[in-house]
């Protein structure tokens, strides 16, 4: 019964990682996306926000569980028994960052795997901060994330 | 009548800002360089300062125009009519985040596209963080940007 | 009245090829697509086959010619008085092969600029050689290569 | 009953593809190492050679089939029904062609997704070509390959 | 008598650290640990702790010294008349960032060369901050830096 | 007495290995450049020849001595008790191939160290192969190679 963790900061959850976690729920009976705390990013939305947007994004993938998650990603691994830890490879700078963090984990714990999903090429370059910093200027965000994300991003960068 | 917009900091520009720029004055027939505000980037000169300096350092083209400009860069693509974004391509990491902009720019606008044009090599690696770092500790910046740039940043960081 | 050189192998044209001509196209007055000898790729199509298909695949786009040419690219260059060098700038190991060319180019002729262009996200990773493997195994190529070329291929390939 | 398809050259199986596979095998209930015909690779093996290498290399590991296949990989997937395609992940200029291949596969087969999977640290930069240039050269592989593999690859190389 | 200077932060000096500065003073006669201040990374240590920790790391090697330094690399260079500068070259992203430095170093001072060894494969991915990250979450650091960097680290961050 | 090892293929020798080798003369009190064989690279030149270009090429260095060798380059590093081994570190898809080298040197050798350096600027994407090619097509390669290199070279490729 194999289980994947897929950890993400997930602020707000785009296109891109919806691609990615249902790609992810067709070879895992089991997906649980784990929304991360990372203070280091100074998210604009909440933990609790950040899963209530990522759980209304992936409601019809029933494999597909949400979770808020605030300790290490290989503590939350083996709390669910999970034989896998998804992340989505991007582009070239990308890698380096993943292999850091894969091959950190993997010296703490090794019993799960970090597997790499390639997203779809339209969401290759697709990324949360740039979302966010159109969504400041007033751009149209409408081809990266779902509309009630989009909504929710307008109602906090547009004070 | 091709017009290209050359975006960019331009905190504060250096030779390899220049060089771009005077590359594409030989192919488009009008280049105006867009001082973006860029927040996220902090910058050491206001906006105002940071346009005062590109124009003087770019003055002796006169197919190149410096306007500053507080918005979605595709906006100002549309606001001059341009079919081209330029930007200079540096080494390796550039790429991947050089992308991400392009194509989410291409995302909410089709009718410009991203024209990338690479250094004179000797620039390849120039970066404005780097010289206001050797600037604070008292460096020799002439190698990296003009004499009243250089001038202007030293009368900044030494305080 | 800017005109680019777009030099390739086009063994054969591919939807890729195409996708950055007529972005090429919007940008220049005239774009002419040069189909390079290359004996070093060793094509599966002569010069004459290739120039034919991508005269046929780019036909529709007025601005943009398709020539053969056998010589040095800057030669080409002068020939057309052309002030930019177009290039398709696809993912990682790319970017180094492009960069030497360029700067050799640069090297003997400093009249012309390299202009890369990024190509259609759902093209970032089309590649001719890959596209003659599936064909010689009897793959489908229909979304990498218009109807024309790929009955062209298959009659070459499938002997 | 998830299966991956774990494709190669195997020309010969090293410690970096027995890695792979074991890796594989813990998140998989059936692993299928293909062994590919790759005649561009001109390997120094012939299929029968290089499956019966990696047949014994992996016997230790019941999920694990070995399977020589001379056609599209996609065809493989689907004879085998697997959701997966296992890629094994180095440094740099790998990723550019995995994605290739991959993107290129998903084009032609969306019912498998390639997966991603990182090697152990020390085996990130092996390479079967590396490993037969030493064993031209009469260095000691034994670092690299299996004693059997070592065995049979002088054996090649040293006539 | 070759003198090498090896600069970095060192907050704080992990296995990855002391294996680069081991591999250096193999090759040069005297190799200087530079404790820079790099206030731009906020470091969790003050400049003295981290000179205490990497003495202590590094005392089994007696051609290696470390200091602290709070000025431009080039003058440190300068004042211990090095012939080299050592960098630890990692995977991708790192080599754009590493080769910016080692040209503009290059640009103030031809006296020296930047010099780049390769860590143990081990290391090659290891990186001070994710160590404190993982030290924050309460995460065992043991594999990553000696056991009394450990403790300080525990000690600074778990408050 | 630091010994160091500098190989390659010198097909031929070019601005870009001259500037390496006198670099790398500044740091070691003796450096060895080595033309290998490399039979998979099938030269132009045959190795006395490389062997005499490069000789030309570098005979104002006292410190520089070359040598042609045949066999596993850390065979050539024992025979010459170097403590290291000289790569010039251009652009991207490079580092990938060198270090994959340079760890399976490691491997097999743990005496000496693989050592990088920068190649000026203007030669960074310089390289043998493009420089043969333009030959070939009559291009002037003045601005890469020596003069009496380029004259042997011609006198090679136009036949």
């Amino acid at each position: 019964m194999p289980t994947a963790i897929y950890p993400g900061t997930f602020d707000p959850i785009t296109y891109g990682h919806i691609d990615i976690a249902v790609r992810a729920s067709k070879i895992f009976t089991k997906v649980v996306a784990v929304v991360a705390t990372n203070p280091a990013k100074n998210p604009v939305f909440s933990m609790e926000e950040r899963v209530v947007l990522a759980r209304e994004a992936l409601k019809d993938v029933p494999q597909i569980t949400v979770v808020g998650y605030s300790g290490l990603i290989v503590n939350c691994v083996k709390e669910y028994g999970a034989s896998a830890i998804i992340r989505g490879l991007r582009a070239m700078s990308d890698v380096d960052y993943e292999f850091q963090m894969a091959y950190t984990n993997r010296n703490m714990l090794t019993s799960a795997e970090t597997v790499f999903l390639m997203p779809s090429a339209e969401y290759a370059y697709l990324n949360s901060t740039l979302v966010k910093q159109i969504a400041r200027h007033g751009g149209d965000i409408g081809g990266f994330v779902p509309e009630f994300v989009k909504n929710k991003l307008l109602g906090k960068v547009v004070c």
